[in-house]
């Protein structure tokens, strides 16, 4: 998506072949750094230190990343090693080890000398793979608003809520629950998105914020406590989260806050709708809110807020006292009954194992 | 209540009997500083700029404001100007108003050199007053906390999530919300208390968590978005926050937010309750959502926040980008059917006409 002006993708090949360039996200909103990743520990210090971040956006990366590796060594041991390093950046990144698998499984049966062009192709086509799913969310989506502009006075526009980001910087372009908003504007609808701050790492103000002021698209940000007065008051026409994990009844696993909004939202007839690529569907788990672990961070990412100081640097401040800790729960789930459709690549669901088996019957 | 060991009021007489000391809580949580005001002037600057707020204490604050102000200047002029100066301090806050109403009606009549001793007297009556409801509200909620204790193993917490600060840092002493948990903890009945840090002014972080540490209450710090996940698992047994207004129908009028809590509640059957001193009541109100007008405050509290940077100066750092603008109401109605009870000073009341007319007849 738009820059300034200029088109972006979240990560790129760079134009001599040999790496990849990428968005530094650690500095938005405040600096857009681009970088280059020049060699496989380039890769790994990217992921693990959340240079990138987005399950999507991680996956295409570690490709990305074994595809590099294999100009260092493309030997046996150099695949093995390369699955090893990077998969150590965030062990339990679903995606991270998917695309881990799908490289190994490509390049293990070619000549140790043509695996580093078979990698980089097949890193680019994951990529492009990621925003093609991306775009259809989004054609599906954008049915979805195209209705509501329709029952409102033209020019007048569709009021969306949107969680944490979901956006085009978790993923290679488009974004999951953003590309519908993306698509929308494009066709020339009118939209406002109201952006939750999304607490504790802000990447609602941070990131999603940041992608709307880029793209043009008119919005206004809100503390994560202030979307069940703004929907108590019909101001909000619908809400579209993204999703981490979603089990086959349809129980949405987000970001943490997520839960609260579905409340508010079926509490005042608000449409919840969750944009779902079919990768993101966990199969193996029925109730979400009884199987589903939930991980528990720092709580220094609760009592420290990161911001730009007057003096125009970024700095952490401390907000609580010493001697009080915090609990740091990062995502909860959304139980199915408070969703209203789960916005998938190939259409829109309910969200319910009938639902989903519906639209992707051989999984 | 206790700092670093010793009691304290938010405000109280000076030894000089001419001045008032005062907690200056623009520096909570990161200094705590008593500061003298001795002049009306003093006093006015101190309502205005928040070195104190919450509605009893600023109303408390007023009074002594105006017994100051007799030392100064006792005639009719200087009473009306007091009166003037004071209200023109915070002019939508109910509680100043009342104050000083009751001031001017008690020291109109009385002579000159009379007003100024019978203002400070009257001025800590008000005061102890205050602490007076709020120990009654503190009793009837100790009432609660206690049968939740016997349910429990002994020795197992009730553990207690509140929103924003109704403690008695807005108070003269023991809060509203606060109340019930401080007389449950000299009663020797353990709680933990889950405080909502209470975005935009994170309140909750900054007061309500020092609060804790001083009396040594155990809690935890949680982001705004967590306690729904915290209530689904059935680590909170029940809610207790304050309020600003409440309707005679038992509608909630609090910080943004708390409408979101009392969902969760409700969705998981916890206990949702609300500490309401009977001058919160707003009679002339019926359905709080329709009818109470929201203050929408300035995007910067969102935009901008305030902590201890690495080097202990407290500055305030931007959390979002540039060319993005934040809304900001900073209230909420929580529906009545949300509320399980409101604890008044007379007792626990159902949130309906018929519950607040059982306890007050004449009102």
């Amino acid at each position: 998506m738009k820059v300034a002006e200029r088109h972006y993708r979240t990560i790129w090949p760079a134009a001599d072949g040999r790496s990849v360039e990428i968005i530094d996200q650690r500095w938005l909103p405040h600096e857009f750094r681009v970088v280059p990743l020049t060699t496989m520990a380039d890769v790994a210090t990217a992921i693990r230190d959340m240079w990138v971040r987005g399950a999507p956006l991680i996956g295409v990366t570690a490709a990305y990343g074994v595809a590099i590796a294999m100009l260092e060594d493309s030997s046996d041991a150099g695949l093995d090693r390369a699955w090893d390093v990077l998969h150590e950046t965030r062990p339990t990144a679903i995606n991270l080890r998917w695309a881990l698998d799908d490289m190994r499984r490509l390049l293990a049966p070619l000549p140790a000398e043509q695996r580093a062009e078979a990698a980089f192709a097949r890193a680019a086509r994951i990529a492009d793979e990621d925003v093609e799913l991306n775009r259809n969310i989004g054609r599906h989506g954008l049915d979805i608003i195209r209705k509501i502009a329709a029952s409102k006075q033209p020019g007048e526009p569709v009021r969306i809520l949107t969680h944490c980001n979901a956006g085009w910087l978790a993923t290679v372009d488009y974004g999951t629950a953003t590309s519908p908003i993306y698509l929308a504007t494009e066709a020339g609808i009118p939209v406002h998105v109201y952006v939750d701050e999304t607490r504790p790492r802000n990447q609602g103000a941070q990131l999603t914020a940041w992608e709307m002021v880029g793209q043009g698209v008119p919005h206004t940000l809100l503390v994560d406590n202030a979307g069940g007065h703004l929907m108590q008051h019909g101001m909000v026409d619908m809400v579209i989260v993204g999703t981490d994990r979603t089990t086959r009844n349809g129980d949405v696993c987000n970001k943490i806050g997520t839960y609260l909004k579905a409340l508010a939202a079926h509490d005042n007839g608000v449409p919840f709708y969750v944009a779902l690529p079919s990768p993101t569907i966990d199969w193996t788990v029925g109730d979400g809110v009884a199987e589903i672990p939930i991980e528990e961070r720092s709580g220094d990412e609760v009592s420290l807020v990161w911001g730009r100081a007057a003096d125009g640097t970024v700095v952490q401040v401390r907000i609580s006292p010493d001697g009080t800790n915090a609990a740091n729960p990062a995502f909860d789930v959304t139980p199915a009954r408070l969703v209203t459709g789960l916005i998938t690549e190939r259409g829109i669901a309910e969200a319910s194992e009938t639902g989903l088996r519906g639209l992707f019957p051989a999984s």
